[in-house]
């Protein structure tokens, strides 16, 4: 790694995009400890499961259908859809179909939405050339790791400004991952990086439409093509990273450069990755959790459901409120369904995000009993859950740590109904649970087109 | 245009970005003053000159090398090469070619170059679909105006922090002028706005390498795309120049979003638009003018020339002090050169900027009997020279305006001999000759194609 550090032929200085780009270039899936290994397969697995859940979407059909006749040959495969595309175009609805949900990952370090770019490119690129599956792991831990050290280095500043990190740190990941797999010298990554440097882009005032799930779709494309060009002999400036007119200076008010290089092989920011397991807002995922539980703990009749009362941080109620809730997507922002749910249907994936669940009698019933009083010493991963049944039993449950983060992550087999959840729909059994295998055992696979073609 | 500013069926407050949206839905050539329609024509004949010149270069050799694998069906024409790609692809190897020389338009007012993005997606669309010509040039006018407007609103904070504003203002000027042709409704037209917003980026960090004229092309493409996208009913936020997260407030430390709005219909920045006569930096213009004044007032003899003396602005010593001359690229930075070539032959086109050039034994013996001294009392845009014969007589001339600035603006003949010069190296003379004559007819053009085609 040092030498990069001091003056070679070219009379080098020290530079975080050259070392971050021999970094890349160098790293071999041997260098990946088996716990980051393992954490990057659940990341997948978590990936593929949202792009298959949000392959449908409006947002996913209208992209396509704008963008169909500008396609190139359709060679690569989109998850989730029979149509096929050339392949930056597959990155891009990839990228759109696996954040339409917001249900993919992220860490708490910067908010990234690291996998979706990063993956978005690299399952469009194996599904048209030959990848043998430790080198797909493989691109997808340096290029996660290149966009989420990225991303440290400007956050939060860069995150309060206004931009949209999944998007503007998610096109370094797309291009360190697409780099390493077409086998980029150091130089070509320095131009591959400078070139998504200057490609980067998202304003959060596109949250709340469909603009928010085109950043990842872009960071994907824009990525993929940044190797492209690179491998092609375009160049760009060498110092996009710590240059003065450079990514960093440019988009963050104060950052850390620091934080790209520190550690670098040695810490990895998978490790802090975490999973939703609901597909709405975070802060009510407590309660869901909670309800499930006490419908599982006491084998609860939901129809013996009297009152439910529930204690929760006053964020919750500050951003889930709603009270009255007619279609599916309402439902996302009321603390109050996600109780019915946990509590009825012991569940609360995509399909009771529809208008059918939101509309059913049952869940209305018991929604509509449901009160909610904030709890200024609880924190956002906390809520305190009262049953009260006709009879008038009480049934408690205070939930510590809310399932899915840092210290209570979902396990692999919470992951895999995750998964089932987003795949049964979309694709036939025998297929699902193909994929699911084949995240798992994706070190041992000769060439990914054996699953993704 | 009062209606976007009351409250309508949605209840809608104040929003540049709605007014702007207006304003070009509702535009029509009728509206466009006479000598704001001239200047069009000019900036478009300026236009196509710049991108056939640079149709060649290596940087759109390789673009064309790296992304034609993954074009869509090769409909559309590319301005001076024989292949064709989609009308996406094709507006970015447009925007490269045109800008690649830094030879194109731009305005002292904000520094983009503004027709690169738009004249790029306008030339790619209009070589596959069927487009009068008075619709292209309303749609060329109302994208440079909308990304001019842009520009003035985040001038000079947004570029002084480094955001390369060619592209990021660019990407609304392609926008405009395709939803403009495919005639987006009003909704659709914000949408469009922001999803170019929302795509916007380009880095100065990236000047002195092949990546900068990346961004006009990037620009050109995915302004294109955002109005495809748009019209397929992909939404976005619908404050994107005005929101908190919006371009301005993210991009910009102070910025002024009146210029958006003020006077829209009835000032034109077209006006304040300015064409390179020489392709190398600015601040030799006027040493090269004066030469070549010199020579043909004098009916100069090259090999009677002693010695040159300059005396030019401090700032033209501090970047084109190039003594020693030996590739046509150096020729760009040497104040020197510009003097030899102005006064041995009389011009100083793309066909002094070659190797060939520098090393013509002729222009080399002035160059090397050149000398330059700073006078702080002069500006950029002046130059004093002084000739002194082998017989001893010594000629003088004193520019006062650079030709080419705003108050010595290129005549329309000059502007022929400037497109001439980058267009008869790759096309046939016939040919030369009638895009001219497109240019300055394009209203009463039936139809783009029976040209571009």
């Amino acid at each position: 790694m040092n030498r990069c550090l001091f003056a070679g032929p070219k009379s080098r200085s020290l530079s975080e995009t050259r070392t971050l780009a021999t970094y890349v270039v160098d790293g071999g899936v041997q260098d990946i400890p088996a716990d980051v290994r393992h954490e990057a397969k659940r990341a997948v697995l978590n990936y593929v499961g949202c792009a298959l859940g949000g392959s449908h979407e409006q947002a996913v059909d209208a992209a396509v259908r704008a963008l169909s006749p500008y396609s190139g040959p359709p060679t690569a495969s989109i998850l989730g859809r029979t149509e096929r595309m050339d392949p930056l175009h597959a990155s891009l609805i990839n990228g759109i179909s696996s954040h339409v949900h917001d249900y993919d990952d992220t860490t708490p370090k910067n908010y990234i939405h690291p996998s979706s770019p990063v993956a978005s490119a690299l399952f469009a690129y194996a599904s048209v050339n030959p990848v043998r599956g430790e080198d797909f792991l493989n691109a997808f831990v340096l290029g996660f790791e290149a966009e989420s050290r990225i991303g440290n280095a400007v956050y939060p500043a860069h995150y309060d400004a206004g931009w949209h990190i999944t998007g503007t740190a998610g096109v370094f990941g797309a291009t360190a991952a697409i780099g390493k797999l077409i086998q980029l010298s150091e130089d070509q990554m320095v131009w591959a990086l400078g070139l998504a440097a200057t490609q980067a882009a998202g304003l959060r005032e596109m949250f709340g439409s469909m603009a928010k799930a085109l950043h990842p779709g872009r960071a994907a494309q824009n990525g993929y093509a940044a190797a492209l060009l690179a491998q092609a002999g375009f160049t760009a400036g060498e110092h996009s990273l710590e240059g003065p007119r450079g990514f960093a200076a440019v988009t963050a008010g104060t950052y850390d450069l620091a934080k790209i290089t520190a550690g670098l092989g040695v810490d990895y920011d998978l490790r802090a990755n975490t999973y939703k397991p609901f597909p709405c807002g975070i802060v009510i995922h407590p309660t869901i959790d909670g309800c499930i539980q006490i419908r599982e703990e006491y084998n609860l009749n939901p129809e013996t459901i009297a009152a439910v009362r529930l204690r929760v941080a006053p964020l919750v109620l500050d951003l889930c409120n709603k009270r009255n809730v007619t279609v599916g997507l309402e439902g996302k922002f009321s603390v109050y369904h996600g109780a019915a749910l946990g509590l009825v249907r012991g569940k609360a994936g995509l399909l009771e995000s529809t208008d059918e669940a939101v509309n059913d009698p049952a869940i209305k019933r018991v929604r509509e009993c449901t009160t909610a009083v904030p709890d200024p010493a609880l924190t956002e991963d906390q809520a305190h859950i009262e049953v009260e049944l006709r009879n008038g039993e009480k049934l408690e449950v205070f939930i510590e740590q809310s399932l899915g983060n840092v210290h209570r992550p979902m396990t692999d087999r919470e992951l895999e109904g995750k998964f089932r959840d987003h795949a049964v729909p979309v694709l036939p059994a025998s297929q699902v649970e193909k994929l699911i295998e084949f995240c798992w055992q994706i070190v041992d696979v000769e060439d990914c087109r054996t699953i993704l073609v």
